[in-house]
């Protein structure tokens, strides 16, 4: 009946990634197919990090003067349409409610593909003078985008969830200084909490967002080489406040449009961080989101069961106040399957105890990231356990930090830049003159397109990679999702 | 531009309680109209209760053991249509979708208007035996149903948030179990929390929910003597389990169908809460879910201003740490103003500070609810202040409670009722003798439905209030939202 049940991965990352990866989302019970084509559900475990890493960041947006509302899931054709490359960024992806109970609707209805259209056609009532600026507004929901490619659990579906930012200010300065704020509360998060480093960098204008100015992302990279984008954040100037007639009146008496940005981060960073941390036996969680951070496996035979288990709780109350705990009491498992369905799951740390390690009053504690197995003394079982899960979150960012920067590699040619990006894969750092014709140039030949620019740039550049005319900017090539 | 901005309530609830219970919303901005007829934008101080009511009530559901998940948005047509008495129930609201990008789909997708039929048709394949068992998820998102009745923001529209909770169990005892666990949170988080007190019963089977074996649910009385149904739950037996096969293995190896149950809470929650509280001034929020808890309005001239703006930023900072604080230093605005604006919030409870309560170490602490008024030491502010907020909540439960219960009224005969029905409203209950004859005769004649019946009943019920047949349970009559 359940395939999965209990089945380990059979795939291997480095050789498979791709069928590694769905074994180990599907296997570990993360998330699951749906009867909707390209819609995935998310399993208990799956929303479980999917809360921790919302929940997260909304403390951080809190604390940043944010304020979360919520907008209507439909959006009339009309509003729509209204921003010209917005629509024709999202029309196509559109899925269109036509029909209610039994009658046909006038006006067709989106299923929001992204909120701007809408909220921007009902703040402009609340938006009278500079005194009620900034408005600075999130929204966590989902959104639907009938995409048409494969879709992978997490990296790639038609409906995601995600937060959605849309701000409004008076000015372009203060419009652009939150800029710095958002990409560093999302780099904070990705880093401090999924423990996955990213780069940050602009986006070119032919990768921007559908009606904004400009565009910024976290890029990662993937264990094939791939990267993908992350969080992103776009500055979108005046653009919808014309299309929208979002004015106010400023500190003179002048009618201004207000200047806006848009932000989010979506659920596909729980899929970057299981392919990012993951091995051969399934998921590693960074205890900073995993669902259950310690399981304790007792090591039981009839004899000792009774006296193994009464410690085992008491060892479970001792850590639940401080730490998410799960106490594997179930008699029809081996603890060895029982270690291959934790490991398999990805929880960080495993707690044995056995009759001798009563004795000796003590436990064992099993790192799932380096399978490192050590005695523990059980009187500091609640500061040990700490100090390993600590570890294992500082240890998962380091590894993938170093991971990331060996798989940033520069080109000073042409030919040094195909062939890392044939060879190697990853990021290849060049000089690009900002014209489309070699960004798409390069991508044509390599199948590398630039993924973003670094926001620090070296004084001098050098000329383009492509064209050798002078480079605007250094610039990061890479093989995509 | 704004026709609400700093704009009181003109109407009186007492008199005009549909008028006003409107303008409360709006012009508190708690809420606003969106371009989709029936759907309301949650404007951030709206959502912010809606936040506080939802994580109150998410803590005790995980408390309980019950575990969140992401179900998708759109349902195939299909799927919604394999329990009969459910899709009857639901298709006349559901909202199609029929068109993607420039493709029109092969079948219809409906948006949620519930979720049983995705969920059961994918957890089908998560349980094998008994051990499985049970599995108890639940979800936040919103819904949508296309209803054709006069919309009123949060409590009817098209599109609401809430809570679905999906269970399923080995035995019918352990599914009926349940219910009082789950009714038990509803009741604790509304009285808790939102300061609303309600009727709990059992439904009549014409008005359960379309697919269940028997619903429950929690009834509040409004203002205007209406009943409007909470929070409820749904004993759903086997039906589901049955149209879509949803069985498990059993201890003795023999193959069962599992036991179900789904339960809600609604945003509606928060309209009641506004109706039931407030008053001509506007908003009386409850301490615990209210986004700003007190308000500190500086009295000040220019001689003045520096001195008590520094004394109020210092009371601010030592009483944030335990309280949700505003400070509001606005310049442009007299104290009157200020006051009349947070009251129309509803601030629980506003602090005010000048020259000569400096002089005298105390502060002004002012309630929304009794607008009684008195000094504070403001050595003591911390303390003083939370002594203050959880008489507010106190109050606001115990005021709600008493009337309440001064809506309640019982009726022996037919006559009685009719007559409290028509000339005071609220709930009547009389005994009935369980037909649906005598329900619908009683609701035809005088308006009011059987909203539910008391789960404690009396030994002996009477006869019934319109055909005098023995009764069978004594009723709860009301005309309802």
């Amino acid at each position: 009946m359940s395939e999965t049940k209990q089945e380990g991965i059979t795939a291997k990352k480095a050789q498979d990634f791709d069928e590694w990866y769905t074994q180990a989302i599907l296997r570990s019970e993360l998330a699951d197919y749906s009867p909707v084509s390209g819609c995935m559900v998310y399993r208990p475990s799956g929303y479980a990090i999917w809360e921790k890493l919302r929940d997260g960041t909304d403390k951080e947006f809190k604390k940043a003067g944010v304020q979360n509302a919520y907008f209507p899931l439909l959006i009339p054709e009309r509003l729509l349409t209204k921003e010209q490359e917005h629509v024709e960024g999202f029309a196509p992806e559109v899925a269109w409610v036509t029909e209610a109970g039994n009658s046909k609707l006038e006006e067709r209805l989106a299923i929001r593909p992204t909120s701007e259209t809408i909220i921007y056609e009902v703040v402009r009532k609340w938006i009278r003078s500079w005194r009620d600026l900034p408005l600075r507004l999130n929204l966590w929901n989902s959104v639907v985008r009938w995409e048409f490619k494969h879709p992978t659990p997490f990296l790639r579906g038609r409906e995601f969830l995600w937060n959605e930012g849309h701000t409004m200010f008076a000015t372009r300065e203060e419009a652009d200084a939150e800029r710095d704020q958002i990409l560093g509360i999302y780099k904070k998060v990705t880093e401090g909490l999924l423990a996955l480093p990213g780069l940050v960098g602009r986006k070119t204008d032919s990768e921007k967002f559908a009606g904004a100015v400009a565009s910024f992302s976290i890029e990662h990279v993937m264990p094939n080489g791939k990267a993908i984008q992350g969080p992103d954040f776009h500055s979108d100037g005046q653009n919808f406040a014309r299309a929208f007639e979002l004015g106010f009146i400023d500190q003179k008496g002048e009618r201004q449009l207000v200047w806006q940005n848009t932000w989010a981060i979506t659920t596909r960073e729980i899929g970057v961080m299981i392919a990012v941390h993951g091995d051969d036996k399934g998921l590693i969680i960074p205890p900073k989101v995993a669902p259950i951070q310690v399981v304790i496996v007792p090591i039981v035979n009839d004899e000792t069961r009774s006296r193994v288990l009464e410690e085992a709780k008491r060892i479970r109350d001792l850590l639940q106040d401080s730490y998410l705990v799960r106490l594997d009491d179930r008699d029809y498992l081996t603890p060895g399957r029982k270690f291959n369905e934790w490991e398999l799951k990805g929880v960080p740390l495993r707690l044995e105890i056995g009759p001798r390690d009563i004795n000796q009053s003590q436990v064992v504690l099993v790192r799932r990231d380096t399978s490192m197995k050590r005695a523990a003394k059980m009187i500091e079982v609640v500061a040990e356990v700490g100090r390993e899960l600590e570890d294992i979150q500082k240890a998962l960012l380091a590894r993938a930090t170093e991971s990331l920067a060996s798989s940033v590699h520069t080109a000073r040619s042409y030919d040094e830049l195909k062939d890392t990006i044939a060879k190697e894969g990853g990021v290849v750092q060049a000089a690009w003159c900002g014209s489309e014709e070699c960004e798409e140039g390069v991508k044509a030949e390599t199948g590398a397109k630039i993924v973003n620019m670094p926001l620090d740039q070296p004084a001098v550049v050098g000329t383009c990679v492509f064209c050798g005319k002078a480079g605007i900017a250094i610039a990061n090539f890479a093989k995509s999702y």
